[in-house]
């Protein structure tokens, strides 16, 4: 594997029939009205993005859009996991009649995975479904959240629970975005990046290792890499399972522990990726634990997560009774069936699988505290 | 034309390639079993229902339930158009995560439109998706809204405005269910009845001309034959415009005028089937005044609608400016497309169209107050 430039203009395809799409990467994206050429035109654009992308890029988005639209609105939602509810999804809703959109309005999402899954959500709803394109301006956004599909908001017992899969029109990866991006959101993208090499690519991960003080200090050519990559491993998944019957539940590796960390702490309190970040470490401990692989290539992870400034030790979520309430909130995993939870496990390295495990192996996994052995 | 039996067990099918499913109609299916033969099992059944309705079919639905699935729980609803909001939506995804509904879960729709179209969107949206059975017990449901996988909830500006397109599993039109409803809503449910003939089938309003008495004293054969042959039509309809990209739009005849007028006086004032009533009426007049229908046509229409106790006079929805009123709501229908507002209107007997039609011949015939000249 070999980096790029950083101005690349590269494109990802992901094939889905009639639901097919271009994923473009590159620099400078945002404010250029050919970035969005071939996309349906003349009717109304509804920009949605939160209050600290906003004030950075929206202008510039709507600027490159009104050449292109009738109309070009927009709605501005509070940041946060913790706004990704009802409430906030209604403003999208109100936003959209009180513009008079109508079924060839097409929305576009400017923002991290919040605004991204909240935005395909509305796409998905309003009238009955409109279109939409993904303008992602974080790591996690670029290389995980915006493509495939997967649209959402949180209920009080879990994670995205309410939902749609409702594909875009297309995803523009600006990495010009990134230089933007506050440290903590960096080290929380780069968590959804590492999860590529242990389920997928360990050439990747070999890569990864190779590169992480690049990526930290965000190196045009190495992020310009790791994201092209992240998307090709993606984009193949979900065109081998759109609607997540198999296969595309490897992709939730660490997010069965990362979704009850997240929640137990409170949405917001931890970021996703920081949640999903440790939650890979358990993950893998688990796998270990089951004699999928052995201590060496946990090790080797745990660094890697490490070295990305991602926490690798598991958060008390109660006081009383630690292991019980993630066990509770684990069986509300969308992956649990029958009562059982389904953990996403590293079956050798490069190679995931998704099984039930006894939640006692679970419970041994998160007391043990993740440290390392 | 010939009227059936009043316990045959009809079956019409909707062809939707691996969505198609069976509208099953006969007496006294919801408390038995074999009704829900070939239907997954083995898992938790959820059933959604109203306060009006569980007391009287929601033992005898979870009864034959019970020997198929594992669990068997209920959610009931408030009653009413007015509770098709988000709030209302939320407690079914409450009872789902409260139970530890996975994604094998089946969502049973017991009750009319309402709680169809809501438990539907339900089942749209939780876990991006679940399955679900509809178990209409109101002629409207029957004969309208259960068939077709249109699902989703009211927004204060718009009726339908957040939704999915979900097809249910089958659909199980209890004919014996009928006995119970109150006659203003069996009314209601005659209104989309009486609509499949001036859109698509002169003969079948013939038919209604000479059984109108019959339905309303709910003559058990007479309702076998409408209730069949409305979903035999939507059916086809359906089939060959699965997503309203079309076709499908001429369902609506009616629903322009009737939308305005259920939001206009306020969710729950009038039902849908009464605002469809008149609002078919508006229609007819309009394509009338377009010189598509002759008077004639248009007494025959308004002549079998009011023997079916529907209204047929316009109501007034703001005092101070009506026509302008009207409009506004109109303009914010799902068929509107840059600005313009799109009627159903009949183009001929038996035939039905959609098009855009200037606002102030629709102003001209909301104010000649759809009297008969």
């Amino acid at each position: 594997m070999t980096a790029s430039t950083a101005n690349l203009q590269n494109k990802v395809h992901i094939d889905l029939g009639e639901r097919s799409y271009d994923i473009q990467i590159g620099s400078h994206l945002i404010g250029s009205s050919a970035t969005f050429e071939g996309l349906p035109d003349g009717g109304i654009a509804l920009v949605v993005s939160n209050e600290v992308v906003a004030p950075l890029y929206l202008a510039s988005l709507l600027a490159a859009l009104r050449p292109r639209h009738a109309q070009v609105h927009s709605v501005v939602l509070p940041d946060g996991e913790s706004h990704k509810e009802w409430s906030t999804l209604q403003t999208i809703f109100d936003g959209l009649l009180k513009h008079g959109c109508d079924r060839k309005t097409v929305l576009y999402a400017l923002g991290g995975g919040v605004v991204g899954d909240m935005t395909g959500f509305a796409a998905a709803c309003y009238m009955r479904g409109v279109s939409f394109v993904q303008v992602p301006t974080t790591l996690l956004a670029q290389v995980d959240s915006s493509v495939g599909g997967k649209t959402g908001i949180n209920h009080p017992l879990g994670k995205n629970m309410v939902g749609a899969f409702h594909q875009p029109l297309r995803v523009v990866c600006d990495l010009s975005a990134l230089n933007t991006l506050p440290e903590r959101e960096l080290s929380a993208g780069l968590a959804e990046v590492i999860k590529y090499g242990p389920i997928a690519d360990m050439a990747f991960m070999t890569w990864l290792e190779d590169h992480m003080d690049d990526l930290m200090q965000r190196d045009p050519d190495a992020l310009a890499v790791a994201v092209k990559r992240s998307c090709e491993i993606k984009a193949q998944v979900v065109a081998s399972d759109e609607r997540e019957s198999g296969l595309r539940a490897i992709l939730n590796f660490g997010h069965t522990f990362g979704h009850a960390i997240e929640a137990g702490m409170g949405y917001g309190s931890w970021l996703h990726g920081e949640a999903v970040g440790c939650g890979m470490v358990l993950a893998a401990r688990l796998s270990q634990r089951l004699g999928l692989v052995d201590a060496q290539f946990v090790d080797r992870l745990v660094a890697l997560i490490q070295r990305a400034k991602l926490p690798t030790v598991a958060p008390v979520i109660d006081a009383s009774d630690n292991a019980s309430r993630y066990v509770e909130l684990m069986r509300h995993d969308k992956k649990a069936e029958a009562g059982a939870i389904r953990f996403v496990l590293i079956d050798g390295p490069g190679r995931a699988m998704l099984r039930p495990v006894d939640p006692a192996l679970a419970i041994e996994v998160i007391e043990s505290g993740c440290r390392i052995a």
